[in-house]
Order: C-alpha cells, then structure tokens, then sequence
C-alpha cells in the first residue's frame, strides 16, 4: 500500500471538530505550503489562501454556512478564494516574477504569456474565475493528503453563501471570491456520526473506463 | 521535510516525454486508485477517468491539443470527464450504493439525499457540469501527489478542444465531457525545456493571507 493511499483512506470529511484541540503552527504551514507548491494552469496561482483564526469572524461566518459547528470548532479555517478576474497586471505579475526567479527570459515562455495576455484578459470575468476557481481545488487536493500526513483532521466545505463570506472577510475588495472551506482540527472523541461509517466509493470498474 | 511536501517539489509539467518507456500497470493502478479515493461534494463522485492506450485515438486526440507531443508520447492517457448534468439517477445510485455498503439507512442522510435530489437536477446543465468539473481537479490533485510517488512523469493539460475530445472518445454518448487530459509517462532525457528549470511559485506572505 503507498503512503498516498493510506492518506487517502485515513481522511474522512470530519462532522465534528474537538474545539479544545488545536493544530500545531507547523503543521499549518506544511498544509499551506502543499497547496502553495500545487500546480495551477499555466501557473498562474489564481487564488489565495485566506486563514482565519480570529473566533468573531468564524463565528459571523457559520450561520452563513448551514451552522456547521467545525467552522468554529476547527482551529484554523482555510478559505480558497479565486481571483475574481485575469487582468494584465496579473498575468504579468506572475510571469515577471518566474523570470525574476529563473534570471533568464525564455523565448517560448514569452510567447506563451502574449497568448495569454492576448485570450484571458477579453474573457468575461465570470469565465474567467470560474477557471481560477478551478485550479483552487487542485490545491484542495494536495491539502487534504497533506492534513492526512500530519494527523489533522479537516472537512472540505462547499455549504455556505459565498457572497455573504466574501463580505464578511471583505475579498471582493482584494480582488477575491470564496470558493471552498477548508476547517483544519481534532476530531471530537463523541458525536461524529460519520467516523466509524465504511467510506464508500464506485467499484473502479464503473469509475474507470479503459480505451485499448 | 514532509513526504507530500517532497513529492511536490519532485514533480514538474514534464514537456518531452520517452515514448519507449512504459508506466508498470501496478503503478497506473495505484494512481487510479488515488483518483478513485479522493473527495468529492456530497461523495457522488461526478466524474469517471478514461485511461486511453489506444494509439489510434490519442493520434486523433494530439492535433486538438495543441499538438502536445506528451498525448501520443506517454504511456497511458488519463482523460477526467464530468458528468454532464446531475440527474436523479445519477443521484439515487450513488446514495443507494453508500447504504448498499454500509449495511444500514442513516436518516440524516437520506434526508440529505431528499435535499440534493430537490435542487440539483432543477439547476441547469451547464451549472451542474461545471460544479463536477471542480470535482475532478480535487483528484488531479491526488493523482500529481500519487504519480510523483511512484516516480511516474505527468502532465496536466487544459490546453484542448473538450467538444473535439469528447467527439474522439464518444463521451457525450455515456453522458460525460472531457474536462482534464493527463498523461503518464517518463521525461526524455532531452528535449524538455522545463525539466532544470526553478520551479516557481508566489511567496507565502503574498500566496497567504492570516486574519487572527
């Protein structure tokens, strides 16, 4: 069995968080940095992490997503927030910064970043997020195998109002939309009906389908 | 330095791959299966993974993919296709199968199934495809992290014609569209312009944003 498998398997989107127990700040910040390292088209990055310790925010935020309680019982609440658009200043953000990072401009890169600023930026804005939220759960992937790593327990969340949270954590002035919530925790030791429950997934032969 | 953490930074788009070289089917298998165990909203799983070796049709799909020689050059080509629309069916067979498995009806979540089953097949298609296109990106996440534990190559790619795609492999006809090509294979050990190149990525500080 591979270590990612057992991650896979160990994981389970936790029902309830124990609020007396918090994740250490340094395995935080490997969860953060597995979802900084993940690939993201053309690798632009689209998105932001926002992490949102402060209790009053959480707990403004939990009615806006159906009371969930491990929005306030999590220790640490990681919000995906896409960028609301692909602007020039962005595209050419992130490519200046892999030359800058590199010392070198490459020919092929260069025109690949036209074609971009050429095609992304006429592009509706909904379109446009739509792709940068995309990426934000390749981030999400990498993230939940990361958790898994270090023993933390977490619940990927697409329940709540993603207006009212851009408001309430004012992303749409940063140019940002909420995409998914990610509460990072412990477990409770009672009263989470899904822990002891057989994670159930389509047999492979139904979900994969082979083209010799 | 964490397992994940390594497995991320091993990993890179690999732009030439070794058409002489063949993925094991052990490792394909676990790769899959890294797909297969991933999360996904609600656990419906909205998305299967076509596994295409048939020459003929990756040579069909190359030239509606910009020409990237990884499609006819991998071994195995991994096509994540979304459902096109959520429909009671759909729904049903997946709610049946978790209480198939797990012995028991919850009630809790037969009346989340009653919930989905009352909005999700109202909204339209294209809404439903694109929230199970998002799906998809969590298991491409776990299949870069899989892959680079197997020391396998890969290539994520958004860079093709869907409509053209799903014409190719007939993926309308099972109800699906290609949402995410992924080659597996090995690098070249010339030609990839990528290979010794900076990986690059935003810094923390600017990738991440604390609110406390």
């Amino acid at each position: 069995m591979s270590d990612v498998l057992n991650k896979l398997k160990w994981r389970y989107a936790t029902k309830k968080m124990d609020p007396s127990k918090a994740v250490p700040q340094d395995k935080v910040d490997r969860i953060l940095e597995a979802i900084r390292l993940s690939a993201t088209s053309s690798g632009l990055q689209p998105y932001q992490v926002i992490v949102v310790t402060n209790p009053e925010l959480r707990a403004q935020i939990k009615p806006v997503a159906w009371n969930q309680e491990q929005i306030t019982d999590c220790s640490h609440l990681l919000v995906f927030a896409a960028w609301d658009n692909y602007t020039p200043e962005r595209i050419n953000a992130m490519f200046d910064l892999v030359n800058e990072e590199r010392g070198f401009k490459n020919e092929g890169w260069e025109a690949y970043r036209q074609m971009l600023l050429a095609n992304y930026p006429n592009r509706d804005a909904e379109t446009n997020f739509q792709h940068a939220a995309r990426q934000a759960y390749i981030g999400l992937g990498s993230a939940l195998i990361a958790a898994a790593e270090e023993e933390v327990d977490s619940t990927p969340m697409e329940g709540f109002d993603p207006a009212k949270v851009d408001a309430i954590l004012k992303l749409r002035e940063r140019g940002l939309r909420s995409v998914i919530l990610l509460p990072l925790g412990y477990r409770a030791s009672e009263g989470d009906w899904l822990v002891n429950l057989k994670k159930v997934r389509r047999p492979s032969d139904e979900f994969i389908i082979e083209m010799k």
